[in-house]
This record gives C-alpha cells, structure tokens and sequence, in this order.
C-alpha cells in the first residue's frame, strides 16, 4: 500500500468531525474557523525514540502519549484543545505498526474531542511531531509571566511517578520487589498521562500563571518564576509526592517529584486574594490541588525546612531515558 | 550554550512581530487571533535530509527551503501566509549550524512577513518539522476539488528545473558541459524555490481548484483531478518547460517538467467562462502562467499529440534524491 493509501485508512477514515473544521485531511491545507471572541492557541512537541519514549513500545502507547504531551500544553494555557496535525517520520511504513499508532491516536484525540486535521508522513528515523490547537475565550489565557511576589503556588497532582516508572522499570530495570499490580500502574501513568484540561476555567478566573510538569518540578516552576523576574520559595512537606513512588523509594521520594520530569500536571500561582474562591471551585469541581509555597522577590528557589530554615533549592531537570 | 539559551538567541530575539500574533515564543503555547471574517489554514510539512535536501547544504538553504516548500502549501489554497511553528531535530547543538539555519529560518519569513511563534527542539536524527498557518477571507479557499469537466488546466511557471538540478548536480553529479552560471542557476531554483503567494487573490477570484506542483505535474495534477472524480488531457506542447532543461537536456527535457517534483509553482484550473478574466488579471498584475490542457469526464490522464492522437500519460511522480 503506498503512502497516499496508507494516510487515508489510517487517518482520513477515522478523522473526527469537529464543528470548527471546515475541511481537514485531503488538501494542501486544512481550513478551520476560529469562533468570535476567541484567540488560538499554537504548541508543537516531538517525541524522539529514546527520549521520550522507548522503541519497544507499543505504537498504540507512543501515538497516546505524543497526544497527551501536547494537550498538556494547552492545558497550561487554560485553553480547550481542538485540532491537531501530525508529522510523522517512518523508517518503514509498517501496515500493523500504523494500525497500532492510529488507533492510540484517535483514542487519544476523541477524549477531549480533538480533530486530526492533517498531516506529513516522510522515511526517516522514527519522530512524531505534533501541532496542537487550543481554543480560549480572548483575553482569558492563562501565562508563564504574570506571578506577584507573596502569590501562593499550587500544583494539580501528585508528582514523581513517571519519572519513578522511567528509573525503574525501563532500560532493563525490572525489579522483584515492585508488585505486578504496581508496574502496570507505574507504566499506565508513564504512558497514559491526564492533561489537567479539567482545570481549565478555574484556571482562566483565578491564575495569575501557569506552566506544565514536563521537566521536573523545579525546572518547570523556575522557568515560571523567570518569566516574571522572581523566585520561589517551597514547603518540602507540601510537595505531594505519589504513594507508588512513596511506597518503594522511603528515602529519596522527594526527590522524584521535585526532579522527576513527564508528570504532565500543572504549577500554577494564584493571588492571595483569590486563593478562597480558588479552594471554593476545586471543593465544587471535587479536584485536588496542594498549595506547595510562595513566589518571593529574590529569584532562584529555596525550600523551607520544618525548623524554619531556608536552603537554597539545586535546579535540575530529569532527563528522560537518557 | 544550553537548549533554551540557544533558542532565545537564535529564534526568540529575532522572531518577526506580527499584528495578529498576542504572543509568541516562550509560552506552553503562541497565542494568536484570526481577523474578523477570515478562515485559517494549516498545513504541515516535515523535510528529511537526504530525501529533502542532502547533509553537505548548508543549515541556511535548508531552512530557506523547509519556510518556502510550507509557503506553497497556503499559496495553492489561495491563501496569505502569517504564522509557523518549528519543530527542529538535530544530532547536536552545533551553534555554527544553528546560526545558519536561522538565518536562513529568518530570511525566508520576513520575505512573506511571517512570524516565527514557537516550536521544539529536541536531539536525535536531524529534521524540520514546520506548520505553516495561513489566513483566507471566509470561503475564498481554493481546494484540491472543485474542477469541473471543460475548465481549463493551467500552471504558474516553467518545470523541470529542481529535478534537472537534482539529477545532475547532486549525488556526486557534476558534469562539465554545464557552465557555472547554470550550475548556480539551478542550485537556486533547488534551494530557494519561489512559491505562488503573487497569484492568490487571482486565484481566489477565478479558480475551480489548485495544488502546488511538489511531487511533479502529472502526479499532483491527478491528485487535483482524483479529489472531483475527474480526468485530465494535455497538450504536451504546451507544457512549459524551463529553458535550463532545454538547453542541457534536448532529447527527454518534457520528462523533467511532466515528472519532476521540487517545482512549487502552482496547477490551477479555471472555469470556461471565468477564463477571460483570468487572462486580463494576470496580464493587468503582469504574471504569466500557461495553459496547459482541459479537465475531462473520464479520470486518468491523457495527453493529444500533434496530430491530434490520444494516449494515456504514465503517472510517476519523482522521487526527489532517492
């Protein structure tokens, strides 16, 4: 089958309606409509083999996560995503390979009704690219820049986990004492991240910035805190570290949710006078977000120990696979 | 030079201002805002090296090349282009190479006033990954579909010329009987093709469809005849050939313009009764472009001799530096 054939049983066919898209897959390029009183918002990741995912796994799995990663990014922003295209560089054009990577894909865009609206599909060394679209009310983005000293910081969910998933149970690792149970969770999250989209509209009302948990938790909230001119200051023991990692890491699990990358859960800083009505709309929308410090005038990060103490915090971001 | 410091020096510093875009790089996302009564075009377009261009150019023509080959994907919808994100692989963070590429990178855009709003940039084998947006007055999009049996083919320029370069002054190809000018000619035409953005609004105002010629004239003006369930028939003699293919390549240069791809000129067809003033538009804005045949009933595609003999056209696209 060649290539044209190929794009069409895998991604036109199952392309989904999206009431904004006027045509997708089939021409030179899509043609979309952005409602009135709406900005776009534009995000493009790429999953390299390695460093992002591992080459063994299932193409279902890595066309998943390409979709989650970049959702994120809307995520982050506070916006609603809504059309996607995909450059896709194969070394093969495997039928069953692609099979497998369709069906993770469109699983992946119809939880939040996301349109594949087109596409590249070259030879080459395996690489998925993504551009994600996202939809906001104007005005209503939600940025890196605009954290006020005394703003308290939040993050959406517990951390380390991927980054546990990633230390222990690839590159050969599969330790005896992590129950069957257990590694499938640990992978499950690895592969299958939320994108906080729920967060959304709390988000537009209340956040005065915002990034994802993509590298790590010090290096996503530090690249906030730039943005703005300001550091940070964190309670250790606010940091909501994810009961796995507790579980099989007693000594150094801290370290997996301030370092650990791909947890794809979002930093956000809400103003002090806001912070009621923040906790008033997360009770409504039963979601759970920990308060885990402040943002200060003296940039960089510090931590604030149980007696009181301020050290400073050593920034570093997990490196993936590598 | 780390990966965000390198980005700030050679893509965020230099990325074009643009009224419509609300912002650009060094968010989780661009946000920008589509104009009142206006549609958006998105297309992706990924180059590989060796199948796109080869290793030993330098980074500037490559990025040259990968703006322009995505700047002819909205000049065949009849569009405007405004907006890319870049998604950049590369072995290495070579500055030198980064350098160039930007440069390049940055020179293609502003030819067509386009901004530079994000991307990604990520080690592994070298790629450019661009998704090019476009804007387009509500419905005055030009489509693959839409000709009709009787309207009248037509294409924006001389062919032949990228493929005649390819085939005979890369892959170790370098044969004295070109002269030097020539050589440098067509390594122009190769690098830094010039798509149809002139021909828009003409386009928009008479045009039944369109595609830009990427893969070569028969097998793009098939996909354009496919897409309405159409044929094609040309009159050979009409098919403009580029004088350089002429000048070397005597006895077969018709192949080069019926199967050569890297052209990026424009295959548009034109209903009967719009035919005249499509003449008089391109005449007033001083643009030539050729008649080359009729869309037909019956699809595949066919060509009339001088004696007025009908015979079927082989389809064959050509296949860049494979």
């Amino acid at each position: 089958m060649d290539e044209f054939s190929l794009i069409d049983l895998f991604f036109k066919k199952e392309a989904r309606l999206h009431r904004d898209v006027i045509y997708g897959i089939g021409d030179d390029a899509a043609c979309v409509r952005v409602p009135p009183n709406h900005e776009l918002l534009i995000s493009t990741d790429t999953l390299v083999s390695t460093v992002h995912f591992l080459p063994d796994w299932d193409a279902y799995d890595i066309a998943y996560k390409a979709v989650m990663v970049n959702v994120s990014d809307i995520a982050a922003m506070a916006g609603q995503p809504c059309w996607v295209s995909l450059a896709l560089t194969l070394p093969e054009f495997d039928e069953l390979w692609l099979k497998r990577f369709s069906q993770g894909l469109h699983e992946a865009l119809a939880q939040f009704d996301i349109a594949l609206i087109g596409g590249d599909m070259t030879h080459g060394p395996l690489s998925i690219t993504l551009t994600i679209h996202g939809l906001i009310p104007s005005g209503k983005a939600v940025r890196r820049v605009g954290s006020q000293v005394h703003d308290r910081i939040y993050v959406s969910g517990r951390l380390g986990a991927a980054a546990f998933a990633v230390c222990k149970l690839q590159q050969g690792n599969s330790p005896q004492n992590i129950n069957l149970d257990d590694k499938q969770t640990l992978m499950q999250i690895l592969q299958h991240p939320h994108p906080r989209i729920d967060l959304a509209r709390i988000l537009q009302r209340n956040a005065s910035a915002a990034i994802d948990i993509s590298d790590g938790l010090t290096a996503d909230l530090n690249h906030l805190c730039t943005a703005s001119g300001r550091g940070a200051c964190l309670s250790l023991d606010s940091i909501p570290i994810h009961p796995l990692v507790k579980k099989y890491q007693e000594s150094n699990a801290i370290d997996f949710a301030l370092y650990g990358g791909d947890d794809y859960e979002l930093c956000f800083t809400i103003p002090i006078e806001k912070e009621e009505q923040l906790l008033a709309e997360l009770h409504r929308e039963q979601i759970q977000c920990y308060p885990i410090g402040v943002i200060e005038e003296q940039t960089g990060l510090r931590e604030k120990t149980k007696t009181g103490e301020i050290k400073t915090l050593v920034l570093q971001g997990y490196d993936h696979f590598l």
